[in-house]
């Protein structure tokens, strides 16, 4: 029954189209305010509300999924990164790179802390701090980096410190320009072996 | 018209006696459970929903009693540590102190950050904040910690990593007796003038 079939791969398309439209808009939305309605991202789709809801039931469901998008827009940029040579300098271009992506979607971070449930937004981020944890564990072997403490536990110092520069921009105590050095200098330090001297 | 007067006091009493009931359940509850609901305080409080109602409208507003409550609670053992001496050696006395604190409320810190809005948890701690960065500040004129990123940052990092701290233990990568030493030696390091060796 070809006629079937092509209706229903018209309504596929038609779905793929409407998702599509959905997490461009909830981007931008919620790039703009952390507290965007699923009205506002419904219209700025151009979508109707049941539409929304039929694809995403809840905010949450929504936020997860523009989340998940968000990041796999991000770890196209990051595989670019060249990880290779001295892990200080590779580490501080993963953190400029990273930064920039953070920076970019400081909104949405805020948004995702206070709609999903706690553990969540670190969970999303499993490919970014797996390669994280690839250069640190590279850089332990090497000598670069400290061995005291557990790799698990430096990345998420890393994630932590960058995402508080997010929350200290957003607090207006730090400017956008100032963040990414900041939270090199901080982290290379903290990840410097015992004895061994901070990196000037 | 001694009567009314004596009544009036009266139910000002039984309102302090309910607020306090009402804290003190709220503490314990959510200390268990961070999703725990105003029914369940209430009903452990011994009161009416209607009368916890009267008193916070909202379980955010609840939340946020509740919170600056642990705060003062806290601010009572943070006031007894002898902060003189080494900066390196107070600092770690300093962190000790606190991560008791935040390990003892780290089931209501999750409430908090889920409910509260954006940036409200840190400008509750505004008064132990206070403390670490006078504390950072004579260390920086003493040559012990560095000078090259403001004292607001470095207040913010030690925020950050210790609630982080918290999330790692809830996710189950961090035993909490090992806490207090990883941050004490994740900040010292990352604390470290550049140049100077980072604390064996």
């Amino acid at each position: 029954m070809p006629v079937k079939q092509a209706s229903t791969t018209g309504k596929r398309a038609d779905a793929q189209r409407n998702i599509a439209a959905i997490l461009d808009a909830a981007t931008e939305c919620l790039g703009r305010d952390p507290a965007a309605s699923t009205s506002e991202i419904a219209k700025a789709a151009g979508v109707g509300r049941v539409t929304l809801y039929g694809h995403f039931p809840s905010r949450a469901e929504l936020l997860d999924a523009v989340f998940v998008h968000a990041i796999e827009g991000g770890e196209e940029a990051l595989g670019q990164v060249d990880l290779s040579g001295d892990p200080r300098e590779a580490l501080t271009r993963l953190i400029e790179s990273s930064w920039r992506l953070v920076d970019r979607y400081r909104s949405l971070l805020i948004a995702a802390q206070n709609t999903l449930p706690p553990g969540r937004v670190r969970e999303l981020h499993a490919d970014p701090m797996a390669r994280v944890e690839k250069l640190i564990e590279r850089g332990r072997k090497q000598g670069a980096f400290r061995k005291d403490l557990p790799t698990s536990w430096l990345v998420g110092v890393m994630h932590n410190v960058m995402h508080g520069a997010a929350d200290e921009i957003n607090a207006g105590r730090v400017t956008p320009d100032k963040a990414a050095a900041y939270i090199t200098t901080t982290i290379l330090a903290a990840f410097t072996p015992p004895g061994d001297r901070v990196p000037d």
